[in-house]
């Protein structure tokens, strides 16, 4: 009999996985091309902003304090200066525009709403304080400042940061080649052709190779290397030539549990190591890893939830951790377990549930678990909970924290 | 004076901005290219998955209850039939592997590691109970069920979901075409050329378009149009130009307010209708809404975060109409507010917040809020806080829903 060499707990297998993570190169990109990429520099501002103190509203650059006392019936009375360039004295104005320098003497803007030109004087309907409407230099970001910082998933208002600090190009890591492979003599490419609907009834689509790639997507580069036979020399071949190439990591699913055709730990092991197989965790428990040509290769359970219950356990944290990012940037949120969702200790469990948001909160709800071939169990989830190993599982009532599966 | 017209309220702002959302056209593509796309049919199963009875294991399908008593010390002894097409009997049991069909009269599988082969006979060392370890016909999905429902936005599941249907293309709605322009004498483009230190010292780059086109990335697709100077011959002829093309909306930052070179609005007005112009948000009072040419046109103010603020808080919510999203796709999170966030009564305040996550749950700090050109306010955030027009802030330890800006 061949069983599972011993289940490894999910801790040990996260911490085992980290450990081969090699982070990937860094590039030189364009800053509008670095949304939703790992800064890999610190970036230090090369100048003040705003560059000097500048007019934060249109209207007429004044001393703060000559405008006390100004009311609607009450005006208060300045001379208009019209050359920006001079400085300013007691008792005079000059008129700005947003976003412009605000001439030396002056420290605040009365807005033109509350101003009436008349000739060279301007009546004031309304006091302004020191430093109202005026950003002074410096205020945003001091020159030398890093302003933003290596690890940095950069979002759409870092993005501006760049662009406002003429940041051209900004270093990143490099998003890692991922290639991903099926196997299984079951296996037909749903995308490849159009198959009659007797072939339909026979074979199975490949679902795992389009998951595991749109998953691999919004991190990594996948590549999606085809479906291979249940025939042991195949499989070792299509491993040895997709990590000849230039993968930086491999996705095999299909046949990781230990029946006859299960080749694919085999080979893993004839051509490199194979450092686990099996983890304790459900669904998901055959999964592998190993190292080829020193790279790391995940091998996958075939059925698409168990898949992807092996992916965000163990996979997603791998490539976060070759990106710089940490599991932090997996958001997860709390909300209230709205039954009973029972877990035997000694595994972990990776449970689909719905999430309901209501004035009172956020509460969850498990979705029927009825085997990792069920794949509407997922599509109809809004997130997971994952119950440790230690946890007998959750109570109704109890809070838990569930990882929503995106947000836009 | 010119004024703004009355400031309304951001509630009655977004309904009027809805009111004008029309929804996209439907496109029908590949279903491997529709992730974070939007469905705009109900898919229905072609099909049931499994489409038969079938093994979910490797191992031996059995009638369970002939394995009933099986332990390591006293096995069970089955007859091998190994011609799968046959029905099989009482004491009878055929070798299958993982997703094959199971054969008729058999209803469970008995795994590989607990059995052992003695010729024609099989040695069952552990009992399965009926139904076990095989997944049913039709158990996954029913042939004519709607598996994915218009409206949903399409993630990695949903895209192994259409795989295993055999759904080669799906149809979703468009992703509108959105022109950007930003407006002022003061701009430059960074990533146009080089400029020098005194250039830079004196010009401001434009971080606007970037960080809009960045934001607009998510739900459709960015035209940035470049900057337009502060004329209104060369405004009104950049925005008819950009309307009579084949964008479907338009966002337009700069000059948004009522000073002198605010030509904005007037354009708008002149070229067709505006619809409101100053909303009770704060950062953000200056956004306008018009229609040109029946096309949505937002007037955005020219300060990095007040356009932010209105692209969040309107914009947003009229992308995601366009596109058969409801709001409830920007995922809130609650939070307890770890101090005072003082707010006036009358208008919407947008907070940017640092979201902090303990064992306990998560805690919200506002950042400092010094001024809508202060970017860094953005970049040191996670998240947002809205503080509704009739509410006088948030008191130390009260609940707040929040909006992250990002989860992978």
């Amino acid at each position: 009999m061949k069983l599972f060499r011993t289940l490894i707990s999910l801790e040990d297998a996260v911490k085992i996985v980290l450990s081969y993570a090699k982070r990937t190169e860094i590039e030189e990109i364009r800053f509008e091309a670095a949304l939703n990429r790992v800064l890999a520099e610190d970036v230090f501002s090369p100048i003040d902003s705003p560059p000097f103190d500048r007019a934060a509203m249109d209207g007429y650059a004044i001393r703060g304090e000559d405008s006390f006392g100004a009311a609607p019936r009450n005006p208060v009375f300045l001379k208009i200066n019209r050359r920006v360039e001079e400085e300013i004295g007691a008792g005079e104005c000059v008129p700005v525009a947003t976003g412009m320098p605000v001439p030396k003497g002056s420290n605040a803007v009365v807005m033109l709403e509350y101003t009436k030109e008349r000739g060279d004087t301007l009546e004031i309907f309304k006091p302004v304080t020191p430093g109202k409407n005026v950003s002074f230099k410096g205020e945003d970001v001091k020159k030398g400042d890093a302003v933003l910082k290596a690890g940095k998933l950069l979002q759409a208002h870092d993005i501006g940061m760049l662009a406002s600090l003429f940041k051209i190009t900004v270093k990143v890591y490099k998003r890692a080649k991922i290639g991903i492979i099926s196997t299984g003599d079951e296996l037909i490419d749903p995308a490849v052709q159009s198959f009659t609907d007797e072939q339909k009834q026979q074979k199975i689509a490949d679902a795992n190779s389009y998951v595991l790639a749109a998953l691999t997507h919004k991190i990594a580069v996948p590549y999606r290397m085809g479906i291979v036979r249940d025939n042991y020399d195949e499989i070792k071949d299509a491993l040895r030539s997709a990590l000849e190439g230039d993968c930086d990591g491999l996705l095999v699913s299909g046949g990781s549990s230990v029946g006859k055709r299960d080749f694919l730990a085999d080979a893993v092991e004839e051509l490199g190591e194979l450092v686990f197989h099996g983890v304790a965790i459900r669904p998901g428990e055959p999964v592998g890893f190993g190292i080829v040509n020193n790279k790391p290769v995940f091998v996958l359970p075939g059925y698409p939830v168990a898949t992807i219950s092996a992916f965000e356990l163990l996979v997603r944290p791998f490539l976060y951790a070759m990106h710089g990012l940490g599991e932090e940037e997996r958001r997860r949120i709390f909300a209230v377990a709205s039954k009973k969702i029972p877990s035997a200790v000694g595994r972990t469990d990776f449970v689909r549930v719905k999430v309901l948001r209501t004035g009172e909160g956020l509460y969850i709800e498990p979705l029927r678990v009825s085997g990792s071939g069920i794949l509407s169990s997922m599509t109809k989830s809004d997130g997971f909970v994952v119950i440790a190993e230690n946890k007998e599982g959750v109570a109704e009532g109890e809070r838990v924290a569930v990882t929503e599966y995106f947000t836009l």
